[in-house]
């Protein structure tokens, strides 16, 4: 398998081109990082962003929603749902003497594609284990797995990873150069996920301790 | 004013309607915490979902982003570009017994509508300030403001805040009565945004101290 995806039409940016990322290493560690996507589909001739958590599991992303919801409806109805799943993570603040070079340091991935529903009861169920994982790694074999009557509860959509793209903007301060004596503090401010502590269930039988995977919880064990 | 937007058809969700939320005052919270939304519009037939900053004014939003950008060349050749606007702030992992009742408690906030392109300089001004603010309260006097060509290259595109809802998760873990005695750990795992210590560009004058809206930075200081 190729190290990148192909560019395409649409996985070009318009702006910032030497921003763009094709390496797979690149985009998966995006997606993996990142905890929620935001889905785009078209409802009525009209676009529809959602959040939703998603997994990957090798070039597969999996998306998950309930069978009620209007994704999943829209794709039960269709040969495919157009749709297009765009993940960020804000890294830093970036502030520039000069109003126009301000930014953010982001890392965003972008998959397009006509996502599936999945009906497969063994596949839903290993993408189930798998976003399960995704959210807290090591949870999905430490909880109930879902009976029959849950399974059919979920909708799980599945997207290959054929059109992606990711766009970096790491790096610091821009500022042109005859701004750079301007009387103004410029640099950046990191930013981070980061969790508190657990907080068990009030109805928690408290000899069942905080499990090792949640103990130090972190995104950015794959950065 | 109404102290509630108006539900329609498509703010409605089809899923946990008990989590929607209509009052400005929740919605407000939501965009003015958010440091960026993603926004969807539909470009050769398919959606597009890209992250962008925002600022509200009142009862209009900004969103930015350059004049060569796809949304601005969209928003340029029509009448108003629809447009669907969502962000969401993640509070905690929600870790149940059962796989089933998994979640996360998030807090977002869906706009949609036409989006027009802010053409009057004055307007566009204004909303600049605006996003620097929202990025950073009180940047917007402390850089130097765009210059003619500067406000040329950068791009605003503007969304009156009429069809808008909220969906919040909050509490904690909601298993089944038959899953509490299951040997599971169950509760919630806190997530927040935290900045770290701003690091001054390389080659900032050294007498120019990081300012007091930097010192404790925080996206949460509405909440």
């Amino acid at each position: 398998m190729d190290t990148a995806y192909e560019p395409t039409d649409r996985t070009t940016p318009n702006r910032y081109r030497e921003r763009a990322r094709y390496d797979r290493e690149t985009v998966h560690r995006i997606l993996d990082e990142a905890l929620i996507c935001h889905l785009g589909y078209i409802s009525a001739g009209r676009p529809v962003v959602l959040p939703t958590t998603h997994a990957r599991l090798g070039e597969t992303l999996y998306l998950h929603g309930s069978t009620g919801s209007g994704p999943m409806l829209a794709a039960k109805a269709g040969e495919g749902l157009p749709v297009c799943v765009t993940v960020t993570l804000i890294d830093a603040l970036v502030l520039a003497r000069s109003a126009l070079h301000h930014s953010l340091a982001y890392r965003s991935a972008v998959v397009v594609g006509d996502a599936r529903l999945v009906e497969d009861p063994a596949e839903k169920l290993q993408a189930l284990h798998c976003l399960l994982d995704h959210v807290a790694s090591g949870r999905a074999a430490d909880c109930r797995t879902p009976n029959a009557r849950e399974l059919a509860m979920t909708g799980v959509l599945a997207l290959d990873l054929v059109e992606v793209s990711a766009k970096v903007r790491d790096g610091g301060v821009a500022d042109d150069p005859e701004d750079l004596g301007l009387p103004y503090w410029a640099g950046t401010v990191p930013l981070s996920v980061t969790a508190g502590t657990p907080v068990p269930a009030d109805d928690l039988n408290p000899e069942i301790l905080v499990p090792s995977y949640l103990k130090s919880y972190s995104r950015y064990s794959n950065r």
